[in-house]
């Protein structure tokens, strides 16, 4: 299948050119921390010493999760039809800071429960009125999968850009992500589901047991991440996998969001290793699956701001902090340009 | 004294303003996180339910370390000077972050060991060569230290902008902050004591012993943090608890750097509880003391990126993400503009 496709390699000499000169910049040894790895990430993916990032793009994938009956949400579903209308005028988080980040942006629906109208900004590329309840069905068929798999990929196909956000909007999508992070990391509902936008421990146990039942029904495995897209995912959510292992064969650099962006990005993972490399981290955020999805992936996330909104949020904030590690990285003087004695 | 006069009161009305208006924003309550806090707290600070930064401004409070002398740093004294050089021409991160963010910029010598020529951006505001080395006297006078706070007062009064950031350099000043740090949080040197720049885990317990030392010999109490600054202290920390104290009689918002800066506006809030309300934190560093001194002064730095290099350079980073914050605040729909339905 396509997507089993190598990612593009990363530029292994660039990525040690870019540590070398790190090393002789006016600072003490490894001083910018966490941003040096950063840049040095970057110089790897677009085999440049001194990367530059100047067309960020942000594009939120949007379904409906037939999971949502089973009351797990603090929102009506309604809400995620509402919610692509505010992207669309311009009075959500993430379009906000696609604003403020000069950033290219679309909406992509993929599935809505309610009618949603075309509006601008929005690319109708609707698989089915939202998920099955994965409660009491498969989420979607094999060909349903398949479809948002491309859809994701043909999105990217169409991009100029140098680097890709992915967002998420789907009410009761922390639930399918919950479900799917539990397959992955082989642990119990408990221990991954948690209060998305804000149930209350009630719901969280609900929320966990509604999981548990499922996995029971369906028997997914880890190892066949694609039958688990289809029978716990989400549109959205198999949309986002797609995106993320196209971008990586692209040679495209991914800013990762939060929980069910970094669960795309798992199993984007267990499809194809090879993406990995092409991936940075945003946050990690106030929901309690995500640290143990970002430590599966071995990720050193970004921001650390305790968000829970998803839409790529997370990411677009954090994406600034990216700018400030590739300015160091590539204007600040070395010890010899400034004449500056090293501690030698 | 000038410094004991009360700061300028926050506005409690706008604080409570703008946590009504992050209630109604277009996300579950919350959801921001961290990001709420720090528009909620300029919006307290500016008297405006939508604060906004437009003239960030970056100080540089340089001065050198008697107690360099003792090998306590991994780079030699001379590098003072030459760093300020490389502020001047640009070359130093924190002023590649200056350039990004827009920021003015100045160096203030507060006194360097070895001679600094008149240079661009530089003001020579030189109290003595470098404090003297406090393993065997005072680090400086009582009359030294007074103008050492005047200083850093007087040049926040000529100052136009709306958010300052207070960096520091000076070669053997986390031996300094060390050794405040101790004694204001009543612990061991050992405790306090860190790598710096990125010395041995051999010159760091040299330098443990070095502060533990000082401590017996000059019997500094926290409770007479002026006196304690003139013992333990530095020209350029002094320097920076000045300008705090003024920025907050001003009702001008402090982003607060790293260790050194922490440890300032510890002493600062020492000297005068009301300083507080005025300070955001940018960032927790590497050195192992800075959370601690974070911790007593019940602060929540914005970022945690293992960085440890001073200069202000962790609070310019932190900059973008307090704008994000504030684009957020100020931007987002509501939940009724936008026709989103509630969770009730």
């Amino acid at each position: 299948m396509w997507y089993q496709q190598a990612a593009k390699e990363i530029n292994v000499e660039m990525k040690l050119e870019a540590i070398k000169r790190q090393s002789v910049l006016t600072k003490p040894p490894g001083s910018l921390g966490q941003l040096e790895a950063v840049a040095v990430a970057l110089a790897s993916m677009q085999g440049a010493v001194k990367p530059v990032l100047k067309k960020p793009y942000i594009a939120i994938f949007a379904g409906d999760h037939g999971v949502a009956n089973q009351g797990v949400s603090a929102f009506p579903q309604v809400v995620t039809g509402e919610m692509i209308r505010n992207f669309s005028a311009g009075g959500a988080a993430i379009t906000v800071m696609a604003k403020q980040m000069n950033a290219g942006f679309s909406v992509l629906n993929m599935g809505t429960a309610y009618y949603v109208e075309p509006l601008e900004g929005v690319i109708d590329v609707s698989i089915k009125p939202g998920t099955d309840d994965f409660s009491q069905q498969p989420a979607m068929t094999p060909a349903e999968t398949e479809a948002c798999l491309q859809t994701g990929a043909d999105f990217i196909d169409g991009l100029d850009c140098d680097i890709f956000i992915g967002g998420e909007m789907g009410i009761a999508n922390t639930t399918s992500a919950s479900a799917l992070a539990t397959v992955l990391l082989v642990q119990n509902a408990d221990d991954l589901a948690g209060p998305g936008t804000g149930v209350s421990k009630d719901v969280v146990d609900h929320k966990a047991q509604v999981i548990a039942a499922a996995i029971d029904l369906h028997q997914p495995s880890a190892e066949q991440p694609v039958a688990l897209l289809a029978a716990l995912g989400g549109l959205e959510i198999a949309g986002l996998v797609g995106a993320y292992i196209r971008c990586a064969q692209r040679g495209l650099p991914i800013l990762v969001d939060g929980f069910i962006a970094t669960v795309a990005a798992l199993i984007a993972v267990k499809i194809n290793p090879s993406v990995r490399d092409w991936m940075l981290f945003g946050h990690s955020s106030a929901e309690p699956g995500h640290v143990k999805v970002l430590r599966q992936l071995e990720a050193k996330p970004i921001l650390q701001l305790d968000m829970r909104l998803g839409e790529g949020s997370g990411a677009a904030v954090a994406y600034s902090v990216v700018q400030s590690a590739l300015a160091l990285h590539n204007q600040m003087a070395s010890f010899a340009d400034a004449g500056v004695s090293t501690g030698e």
